[in-house]
């Protein structure tokens, strides 16, 4: 299969700048080629006028079986929410229940003009079939805790699942191990998720530093703050996909500068759990690469990532009371290149020739985009999901006219209403 | 004309709880039966299963005129922004060229379930026709200043304004005198707007204690802080539209608490132009009636009311530390009845019998209402506009489907277009 676009605007990434009327050549998964009038046959020619084409956007930290806990228990403090509410109906959640509330929660993210994502949560086969059917990339990864005594067998099945679904899919499905956190895994655990890492393709996610607890807790446990802490367990020779580094020191940015460190930014969860304020204007000005995620939907509570890249934006420059803190192409990098990057995707990202072509495209006609002034700046500070019009992945379109491809969100949200009854009477 | 919903789930604010399958018979302008199994006439029954009604939302603080400088210049120190890039162009507009901007943002106010609002621009009469046309309720303030010289012909313009539209259309418009901000009116200037605003309604709106800068600026000039500093003049003894009020002190916080004081807070506005976190939290635990705005695109950059709400209740949780301060409750009732008092419009607000009917209804099938769990929290936390199915003012439709049934939204974006093109050639 293959598209040409004529005449469509795009995001430059690596020029900071929106290219206008250009054509863009689409074959199998990539972009081919970029140029004006080219004169190459296409299985499909699409009028690009009106349209804005990006990179495909990256959800770098979610939890999408959690669609279930959204506006389940909201305005609670930390602890209360998750000892009381979340993980008592949490853990009666079946494979099945998980399978459909994922697929809500990836309807979600196409529609906000996600490609791609990181998952962490359990049941991963049911979320990998899941990615799969949905046509969108992701990489899916077990959250590891060992407080139950199952570490040694939860670590099996994270092996079984880079052996039953890694880069399957022509490539779309990453397997990746995620120790969920300091405070869920022992020391020895940590070490062995580590080695598991270094015997896999070397990458793992974790959640680090979210909260003032979690650092103090460390600092009294293990007399470091969590990311040195980890850092002292060799975790961090892996490549780390780090959720959230809310509480993130200037010792421990100093540590991770010149690492394959990758915090994701998660200003929605953040700001609702009242974590508090992610330092990204600082971490930038460090060359630390960031992604930007929603996390699960008991916090955020949808999986909408335009939002967060809008909220994002603004409430860093309030942070360093200075308009020109985190601009636009900021947040955008973080949601495209950079996200990409730190899920370990390469040649993903940009709007460029030989690059997969995971791409959002949205509609300039839209209110959002009138009068059609910068449209960087339009992307991050107007534009909202409804103005997402098209989502290609991998070559393919998942979303059409803001209809999905090959999910029946109808039918999904049936599911979930189903599956939701019959989980709070168990 | 009379509507009669069946079935319908709705906000009960004064409870602070949602209300399911009641029946809702609204006629002329009036919600006049709220119960059960009503059997009453009505012109149009609807079946009210799936849908949420709330109060129509207010938007207690924008300059509709402004469409034209969304995404125009963003990410700059805030007084080179309006120096050097909004004020320039900002001079050359036009009536014309403001009634079309107007009804753009009417049509976005609209679409995000807004039913009134306050808007402080110039041209107010163009303002005026615009809002009469929409079908909504609008309070419309001249915005006055006099470091051109020209303060009493518009003072005298005001008197005209207010003369020519105040009440009109069923009372859905009302005219009200607007000092633009204590650093762009001397202090008789002000005396005088609060001289003429006791002849007319005894309601004044003003932008108060928006930056540091202006508190800076305010205790070097007059030795007391913006709101203290107004006060000493009598411009507190009128009720008072308070736009911003990020940086109000404890001390002026006492000194408004038993007045006619109602400050509009806009999170996406003091977010993105870096003026800081407004004290919400504490004003609503003084007991200080609150509305929400969105301000205008120049610093928004839409007028989706929807997405201030949800930045308002979540960025006030991280601000204290507290994930169980302003509550999504507390935000509805900004956005509602507390928006109304704040506009000085009394039986408005509310889901009462004999409450005005301005209502915004609420597709419940949405996926961000999927599954259906604490539904006051879902229209915080997760509700976008695109949710939002119809909305009611003063009785009769004006969005329907989300199609709004008074304005040609094709029409009004290709004027918007129109109308920008011209003004920057000018």
């Amino acid at each position: 299969m293959s598209i040409l676009y004529k005449n469509i605007n795009y995001l430059d990434l690596e020029n900071e700048k929106i290219i206008e009327g250009a054509d863009i050549f689409i074959e199998g998964n990539l972009i081919k080629k970029i140029g004006n009038n080219l004169q190459i046959k296409a299985s499909e020619v699409i009028d690009g006028n009106f349209l804005l084409m990006t990179p495909g956007f990256v959800n770098g930290h979610t939890h999408l079986g959690m669609s279930y806990f959204r506006n389940y228990a909201d305005d609670l403090k930390l602890m209360d929410w998750l000892e009381n509410e979340i993980w008592p109906i949490e853990n009666k959640l079946t494979a099945d229940d998980i399978y459909w509330s994922s697929l809500l929660s990836i309807c979600e993210n196409i529609k906000s003009g996600v490609t791609n994502f990181c998952d962490m949560y359990y049941e991963m086969d049911k979320v990998c079939d899941a990615t799969i059917i949905s046509g969108i990339r992701g990489t899916l990864t077990r959250g590891l805790t060992d407080n139950d005594g199952k570490g040694k067998e939860k670590l099996k099945s994270v092996r079984e699942l880079y052996n039953n679904y890694h880069n399957k899919a022509n490539g779309r499905i990453k397997v990746v191990p995620a120790p969920h956190a300091i405070y869920t895994c022992s020391e020895n655990f940590l070490r062995e998720i580590s080695d598991l890492s270094k015997d896999l393709d070397g990458i793992i996610n974790i959640h680090l530093s979210e909260t003032k607890g979690e650092v103090e807790n460390s600092l009294k446990e293990h007399g470091m703050t969590p990311i040195s802490y980890v850092n002292s367990l060799g975790l961090l020779d892996n490549h780390v996909i780090a959720a959230h580094c809310v509480h993130i020191t200037d010792e421990e940015i100093s540590l991770v500068k010149d690492k394959k460190f990758y915090p994701i930014y998660n200003p929605t969860s953040n700001l609702k759990l009242a974590s508090g304020f992610t330092p990204v204007d600082k971490l930038l000005k460090n060359n630390i690469i960031m992604g930007i995620g929603t996390d699960g939907d008991s916090s955020n509570n949808s999986q909408n990532l335009l939002q967060d890249m809008h909220i994002g934006a603004i409430v860093n420059k309030a942070r360093e009371m200075d308009e020109e803190a985190v601009k636009a192409i900021e947040i955008l990098k973080m949601a495209t290149i950079n996200g990409q990057k730190a899920l370990g995707i390469s040649k993903a990202g940009l709007i460029k020739e030989d690059y997969l072509a995971d791409l959002t495209i949205f509609n300039l006609k839209s209110s959002n985009f009138t009068p059609k002034n910068n449209l960087i700046n339009a992307l991050v500070y107007s534009a909202t999901a409804e103005d997402v019009r098209d989502v290609l992945c991998d070559g393919k379109f998942v979303m059409r006219n803001r209809e999905l491809v090959n999910l029946d969100e109808e039918r999904i949200k049936f599911e979930v209403n189903r599956h939701f009854e019959e989980l709070v009477k168990r």
